[in-house]
């Protein structure tokens, strides 16, 4: 059966066939990817880093398109970093919230917990 | 029409719901986002830094769940930080994907380009 | 000539025998150390990523002590790096000041540069 | 009594000089330097992310000075978070070190401790 074309699994068929048509495999060590994630998050992070809030009026075009390709190239390296060490990251993601949901029950009064 | 379960719309879709419930939007800027964002990427990073590679056989089974965690976390952010931002994260990969295709051109023979 | 006690070399010289006495240096490859420095600077961001400044009526005791821990660690991380790449950690910062007076000449109207 | 010209209390003076000539107090916030401090360490760890270790051989010499360049950009920002949250960072750096040399007594055969 084929992932669903909007899927994870269907990223993580693409991306390694990307590395595969260009040998990458052997420079894409999980410690290798796990760098190369930080770095990106961190051009990412880089159109933030002065602005009050990031919200879309702090934002002209550019920063907007920056934002957009840092982004896709963040999940990238994450599905690709995912694939090497063996995790499902949707699956993941939901055992995640499972537990983030026991920790921190639901409480519109609450506000942000101290630490998270 | 709803989102495929396995889809990154549903999981926006319960990131949304999730803090909702908690009140946690106005502490949600695009700005916050992100440093929360590279915070759990540095979270994964520290599983590796001492590491040779990674691989599988440097990893017992604490540092394992570790990173299916830490990668949870940072795949919940990310999805969070391109919903504030107005991205759509899958069509922004498959994007940034053509662009990568036609700046490394597929060459089994060439290994890693310098600049990357 | 010994360093002068409140000197980056004489930092450098209390690292190089910390990690000598615990035979740490084999880990200590550049490229290992610049991950520890970027998960240390994580530790650090996290005390201010849900803050709307970190202005010191923002942070309790705790904070601030674990953000004076957190900058002790990234400037050991950070004397270390340039110890294994041979730096000289205070002439560089003293050659980018003067590149950067060069960039960014003195006017105290402008403001912050769109790139910086 | 002037600082020692070689001590990181003669940078806090340099930075504090060069960010009011310039009128950038306003956007040097701790939470903005600590995102900024990320950034450059981002740049730095760039260098490193495919090499095996980073070691000498690996490096020509563009890279060597981009290095050079970034880890003075990391000690600049250190140095200007750690005076706007009023940390003195020499001290707080022999402080961990004596922190440090409790939790991790010299033993030149025990490697490094799995949690660090």
């Amino acid at each position: 059966m084929n992932p669903t074309p909007d899927s994870l699994a269907h990223l993580r068929t693409l991306t390694r066939q990307f590395a595969r048509e260009r040998n990458w495999a052997p420079f894409h060590t999980p410690k290798n990817l796990a760098m190369a994630l930080s770095v990106e998050v961190a051009e990412l992070v880089e159109h933030f880093q002065w602005l009050p809030t990031g919200a879309d009026a702090e934002l002209d075009d550019d920063a907007r398109l920056g934002i957009r390709h840092e982004l896709a190239d963040v999940l990238l390296y994450l599905v690709q970093l995912a694939d090497r060490t063996g995790v499902d990251l949707h699956a993941a993601a939901l055992e995640k919230m499972a537990l983030n949901a026991a920790k921190y029950p639901a409480d519109p009064s609450a506000g942000l917990p101290a630490k998270r």
